[in-house]
């Protein structure tokens, strides 16, 4: 068996319109949206497989997407296909409230958990980095974190600048598949940003999709950029090619103190996602083969620089953020012993939210057509009609977000709305308002779907932030309510052995069938979140379980 | 809320017959097979919770056992119950043909996962220690493990002694909750056995059992039975009292050499499991409490000390082998540098069953009446007809195994024949010939069912021993198949942060609907297991799938 990871012949682009290639809906959604997040503007690397994150893959081999691909073309709506690390290993008879996949990526035992066990394994074909979305088959481009960085940068305004961003700025590294999205989130929330990466064509990118607004080449030229800006009272990005760890360490010796400072560079995978200060990328991609070990350490190293400047530019003044890449972790690993002074930004900024099962929340139009996008907007508002913020954001994305491959919008919303809002897509696909169903699906940062002590876990009241019952609880009452696909990845965002999750799509195909399912699935999966968080104690979370009915057998007062 | 772990007043015991105290049987069988879990007669430390396997738990508390309870008696057939570790969560909506009641116990992110996280988040009352089937309700005593034990024991026949094992005898240690199934399958096998317990308790709960034939206080006394019985070419099997390290070490010394070495004590867990030489049972008590770092450090030491003088009698003829308490594991850990000289039992010799999806199946009569199993057993015979050593099995259980708690059988069959056989059982219940319906299961330790590098998937053919993706999808398909109850557990058998594993267990109550899941969930989940073992390249597992027409979409020549 032949396993090609890189093939530069390969265009992926998944159909439009109504017409299917399959037995079913369920099945031409999974079929669709594992192409969507291989096409070329949704993808970092679709020739490689590589969605974002790393080495986030949506297949383990094109081999195996192709694969996939036929036996989703031959699935009957009673049976369910198995995917292991992006690998179609198995097709089984179960029934129509099924789901018609189940995956499984990048898990290994925990004492074997690591990169170094797990790159062995990735190079002998065994395995696939999932990352969270890519692997389950949900990712939809930089929107998908751009409301969660938008939802953080407010919050960050609330807490430490009485809300007001008026010529505030970020400081900030990395515009990959996800950090691209800071630029725009940074803006949208009124400040300006400096965000640099070492990787000019991923600066291309966003200026293409109108991420980010300028490209500089010096810090001089970019602060002066910024300066500029600020002073007008206008916010404006800047993507700056260079290094973090030496952007960071300059500005530290400078003097120059931003307002916000966080990091979006792939640092929970040293071997793949962080360039050590000095090398040039070429210099690194020789190296990851010829000598990991060097390589791991190298960047390790760099981060540990870089960290040293975070942890400056926090006393003088700056509010410092983690943002769930794991480099507070990658250089205490190499002795920056305070590195976890300055904290996560789920238990800073969002962990609020996650006690009312509040996060991102998605949808895709099959159709292709961002009519059908629009109109949900639309629907959105009609149904949630007092959250001016809520109005607020579809407004901007609609106006300032281009889409990126299938049209499709993300929507931070908890269990008061998400399956009132499902149940109503799937109305207008049944009389037909849309052109196509819908996809409805999340990250798997979300509520009830992670256990990452140093991220969306970190610092809970009772101390269980390593508890991953949790996650693996969601997959399988996802999987009992009859989502469309669900999956349970590990090392997602911070790496291997650091954190365990799941996910999950379902269709609303405008069938009453759908409709049940989607009032089980997308009840129980915010549910899930609401119930983690009143386990451990969170007052927030045990009202909004009373408040909404959510049965908790050993909830006190029940 | 209060935290009971120990109630004296305690006495369970599941209900019998044909009534229901619940909404249906399959929620009935829930309720039943806990409380069964935790009789007298089944469960090593009942007021304790403790079912088996150290501190393998069947609830968090009695509180949370309590909990359970109330609200299975309310729960609806359309509803899920879930538990985290051994305490009941949440209650969700889902539809008649999801499982009644989802589990996770034990699960940490593997950065966390060791013994001394563990340990501090049980003692807050976060967490419970699931074993395999202690966590998940299907325990069924020692007969739980004695074919499993049974069939090794003929296999090193096989490949040791031209299957003769007259004259020969075992040496091991460990008489608990499954290691107290050792004497008992080596005399059925033809083998005497001299079996090292501390704890006399244990000994004599096995002779009260029947599973040993005689205790001894030294090990003169002992030796002299099992060579008067050699001698007049009888098997019998001897508990002796005394500690393992001890009396290993003492063999070595006297240069008297068994034939065939093994252990099952509960060294997984060095703080609960395995006292160190020289402490009484008391102390042992009392100094996990007071200083469980010096009580695992000695625990460890006692465990090298045992383990060299298994590697010495291997060097000297016997046939030794780890009986998957990862004692090799703990032994390595504090030196033993060679612990891992001596195989697991296996990949020496179980994993070719397994490769037919072969393993520890095994039923329960709700009924709480004998007859029941005896009609079972009668049925398997005909629906097997042409293989003796399963009929001399069912022949000797019958004869030879006490029941404990609810009747129950053990019988390892594999994909070919699980689905056939459980709807031959439920359509017994439809007839009215079985006087109530079935509950079916099986152990982790199965096919399809888990990782453990140092147990069940040590030494695979590929490499892939960690990949914990398969028994995480095993879960998922079992869910989605509809079985009745399914679990997802962590550190089970060897210990913490060693092994990831799911269970399955699903009810036979005479309806159509059963007969459905019946034939989709004992097919999938076998299934499973063959598909793993056929991905890792056994031959044995490829021409089962062929021959059995299992859809494994890239398995070579398909
Ligand atoms: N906070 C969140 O909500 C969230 C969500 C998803 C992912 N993440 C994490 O954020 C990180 C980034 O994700 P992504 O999808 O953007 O990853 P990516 O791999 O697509 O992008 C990483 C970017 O960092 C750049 N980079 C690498 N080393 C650098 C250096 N030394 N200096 C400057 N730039 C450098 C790369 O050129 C690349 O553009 C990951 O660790 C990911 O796990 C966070
Ligand atoms: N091979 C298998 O199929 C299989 C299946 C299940 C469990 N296991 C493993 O086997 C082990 C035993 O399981 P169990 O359910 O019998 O456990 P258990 O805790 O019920 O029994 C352990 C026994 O070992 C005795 N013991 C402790 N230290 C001793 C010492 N130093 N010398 C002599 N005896 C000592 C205890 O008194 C106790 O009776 C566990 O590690 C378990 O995980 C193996």
């Amino acid at each position: 068996m032949s396993f090609t990871r890189l093939d530069k012949s390969r265009k992926i682009r998944a159909d439009r319109g109504a017409e299917l290639t399959t037995a079913n809906w369920q099945i031409e959604a999974a079929k669709r949206m594992l192409m969507n997040n291989l096409d070329d503007e949704v993808a970092e690397h679709p020739q490689a497989l590589v969605v974002y994150g790393g080495i986030g893959r949506a297949a383990r081999s094109w081999e195996a997407f192709d694969k996939i691909v036929e036996v989703l073309e031959r699935l009957k709506p009673t049976e369910t296909l198995l995917v292991q690390s992006g690998k179609p290993v198995g097709v089984f008879p179960t029934h129509e409230d099924a789901p018609r996949v189940l995956i499984a990526n990048s898990n290994l035992v925990p004492e074997w958990a690591n990169w170094e066990h797990f790159n062995e394994l990735d190079k002998k074909g065994l395995m696939m980095y999932g990352q969270m979305t890519a692997g389950s088959w949900i990712y939809i481009g930089s929107q998908g974190i751009v409301q969660g960085t938008y939802e953080t940068f407010v919050s960050v305004a609330r807490q430490h600048f009485d809300g007001n961003t008026k010529g505030r700025w970020i400081l900030t590294g990395g515009l990959g598949g996800m950090g691209g999205a800071q630029p725009l989130a940074a803006t949208m929330a009124g400040y300006s940003m400096l965000a640099v990466d070492v990787d000019e064509t991923r600066i291309d990118f966003r200026l293409r999709t109108r991420y980010v607004d300028h490209k500089a080449t010096s810090l001089d030229e970019a602060l002066k950029l910024i300066d500029t800006a600020r002073a007008e009272g206008r916010a404006i990005s800047v993507g700056l090619l260079g290094n973090a760890a030496d952007v960071y360490a300059e500005l530290v010796e400078r003097n120059i103190t931003p307002d916000v400072v966080t990091d979006q560079t792939s640092a929970h995978d040293p071997l793949h996602g962080y360039l050590p200060q000095g090398w040039t990328l070429e210099q690194y991609l020789e190296r990851q083969e010829s000598d990991p070990t060097g390589t791991v350490a190298a960047a390790k190293q760099s981060m540990a620089v870089q960290v040293r400047a975070m942890l400056t530019l926090q006393e003088r003044g700056a509010a410092t953020l983690d943002y769930g890449n794991n480099i507070r972790q990658m250089a205490k690993d190499v002795g920056v012993d305070h590195a976890f002074d300055f904290p996560g930004f789920v238990p800073a900024y969002i962990r609020p939210l996650f006690c009312q099962g509040i996060g991102p929340f998605r949808w895709v139009a099959l159709s292709g057509d961002p009519e059908d996008i629009y109109k949900t907007d639309a629907k959105v508002k009609e149904l949630i009609p007092d959250d001016p913020h809520l109005h607020n954001w579809l407004d901007m994305a609609r106006e300032r977000i281009s889409f990126q491959g299938l049209p499709a919008r993300i929507c931070w919303i908890g269990l008061k709305d998400r399956a009132r809002i499902a149940r109503a897509f799937n109305e207008m696909v049944k009389s037909g308002e849309l052109k196509a169903p819908i996809v409805i699906g999340r990250d798997h940062l979300d509520s009830g779907s992670v256990a990452s002590p140093n991220r969306e876990t970190e610092s809970m009241l009772d101390g269980s932030d390593a508890v991953s019952d949790w996650p693996l609880l969601n997959a399988l009452l996802n999987t009992a309510g009859g989502a469309t696909w669900v999956s349970l990845h590990h090392g997602g965002g911070v790496g291997m052995g650091y954190s365990q999750h799941s996910g999950v799509v379902i269709v609303a195909d405008g069938t009453d069938a759908a409709d049940q399912r989607l009032s089980r699935v997308l009840w129980n999966d915010p549910g899930t979140g609401v119930m983690r968080h009143a386990d451990a104690g969170y007052d927030i979370a045990k009202d909004c379980a009373r408040e909404q009915g959510l049965d908790l057998p050993m909830l006190e007062g029940k």
